[in-house]
């Protein structure tokens, strides 16, 4: 399962609702969602992925991962959070096979080696099923990031899971510190669930949601979606349960949150620059030069962002871009939709 | 006598050989040689101006200012200095008036208030012609520019003007402070010439021009674009001879020689910025955002200078922008010259 929503707010101008941030080549030169197909089709076969999105989508993922059709998404009738779209898709193995296992992983994520995903996901799904438990994947920390939640792992498993003592949202930094240091995991969001137990699991600690699930019996996917609460599975049960277990990656991963990750997740030149397209960085390091349009020229300058688009240029420091949904809420709708909204 | 020639790489990418600064609005509504022609009107009637550019210019400046003619137009052969434009300049007033004083100004200067500068040329006109002097228009220093020519005021003649006792060349920080506590003047490069002193200055001092002058005589300008040395007036004449003086202006005035200085020859708003065209700063002060086509956004930056054309956009920090001829030399030629270059 591919979750592939998002509003595509955080790479604006270049990310718009009709383009949201999995398309764009953010961490290498194919779109994220054509890398994170080709990253696990070693290991689970095209015709057993499904990409869970919003039906405007279809065509454009389609257009950067050809070897799609329609049988392989699941369209969702309305947003209502990660809890709603994966029950759905743990729904839908389960009609298939009961004792499946579900890895659910995001569309805009950057991940290497793929090879090291794969084994540990491959190792996690033996775990989780044979302890009966929901497993998160864990990165492990490189910076203090204020931007992620936190898991602090407990007791070890055989395998190499540990179940998971806490979950904790995002820390200020210095205590983001003070996790690295005590080997706290970083919450990727990546999961690997038997679909009987996590169905299970709803039932008993997520009754608004799990009560709705004889809908989806019924085939009746659009009275479930206009029922579910919005939830997400954070919240609605994870941090519920004590059936979830935690595997440290042994991968690098990054949730390419804003346009300051691309400094990490493409390959800088020796001053420090990320160039895309017909881009110059003149006497300047640190900084993203993103054209799609006409040329851009950056002279000087240090930790910029500088994003050119057909209709609109965004120039802003790095450490502002994390930022940019407070900037959009000041800007003119037509501005923030793009020339394609 | 209006001089609009120069090769405009300082406003890039908005500036193009063949959309040299001067055709810019970048003090105000108008393009800069507009103003400089309405500045100048109520004292020089529209069939006394000549305009000094090369062919190429002729038509861009006709379309900003309409009410010109062909007539108007003093076409230089060949680039060749202010040495020799201006000793044409005033053999073409000389064969009219043998006693006329030339006015010789930038089509690219800011200046104001206007009434001020027109008083001032008129009194000067009146020195220079009783006392045989080459006057040149001083301006007093409110910063400790680097990019200017100082000049050091001698005696006080009769009128106001004083005699020139030193040009000085662009001096370093440390010493433009001192000059300005020691009541040194700018050198704007305004002059006020009673022709027929300049031409027999140039025949004295500037041997290797004034030789040249029965050329013009003879009405064979070509002749004498080809063989006059390339020299500027202030080398070749202004500091070699002692007929020199200088006029304090009353008035403000800036050469608008980069993007930085737009901060001071427009207004800029609340927060210290200047905008022009579709341009958006949000948490963002004493920045230049310009744009000419699509929209520009600048988010939580400080002191930048942000152009958008249709083929460029350039981002560099307002303390690098008085270097953008070195950038130019870095970039590809297709670049530089614009897309109606």
């Amino acid at each position: 399962m591919i979750l592939a929503g998002g509003a595509g707010s955080r790479f604006w101008p270049v990310s718009t609702p009709s383009r949201p941030k999995q398309l764009l080549p953010l961490a290498g030169p194919d779109p994220l969602i054509t890398a994170t197909i080709e990253r696990i089709l070693p290991l689970v076969p095209l015709d057993r992925i499904r990409i869970l999105a919003g039906q405007p989508l279809v065509k454009p993922i389609r257009r950067v991962v050809p070897q799609l059709d329609d049988g392989h998404f699941l369209i969702e009738p309305r947003v209502r959070g990660t809890a709603a779209i994966l029950a759905w898709a743990a729904h839908e193995i389960a009609r298939q096979d009961p004792d499946g296992v579900m890895l659910s992983l995001h569309s805009d994520h950057a991940i290497q080696p793929a090879a090291a995903f794969r084994d540990l996901l491959s190792d996690a799904a033996v775990i989780a099923r044979r302890e009966k438990l929901l497993l998160t994947i864990g990165a492990r920390p490189d910076r203090p990031e204020t931007g992620y939640g936190y898991i602090r792992p407990g007791e070890t498993l055989e395998g190499g899971a540990q179940r998971v003592a806490q979950f904790i949202e995002k820390p200020d930094r210095a205590t983001a510190e003070r996790y690295i240091g005590d080997g706290y995991l970083w919450n990727t969001g990546i999961f690997v669930f038997p679909v009987g137990v996590f169905l299970d699991q709803l039932r008993e600690h997520t009754p608004e949601l799990g009560a709705l699930l004889p809908l989806l019996d019924a085939g009746d996917v659009h009275s479930f979606f206009e029922q579910v609460p919005n939830l997400t599975i954070d919240v609605g049960l994870m941090e519920r349960t004590d059936r979830v277990g935690v595997m440290g990656a042994t991968f690098e991963w990054d949730d390419v949150g804003s346009w300051d990750a691309v400094l990490r997740t493409r390959t800088p030149d020796a001053d420090g620059n990320v160039l895309h397209g017909d881009a110059y960085a003149v006497d300047t390091s640190g900084s993203v030069v993103w054209s799609e349009d006409g040329s851009v020229v950056v002279f000087g300058a240090e930790d910029m962002v500088v994003v050119r688009t057909k209709g609109v240029t965004l120039v802003s420091p790095r450490s502002r871009v994390g930022d940019l949904k407070k900037l959009i809420e000041q800007l003119p709708d037509h501005l923030v939709r793009g020339d394609d909204g």
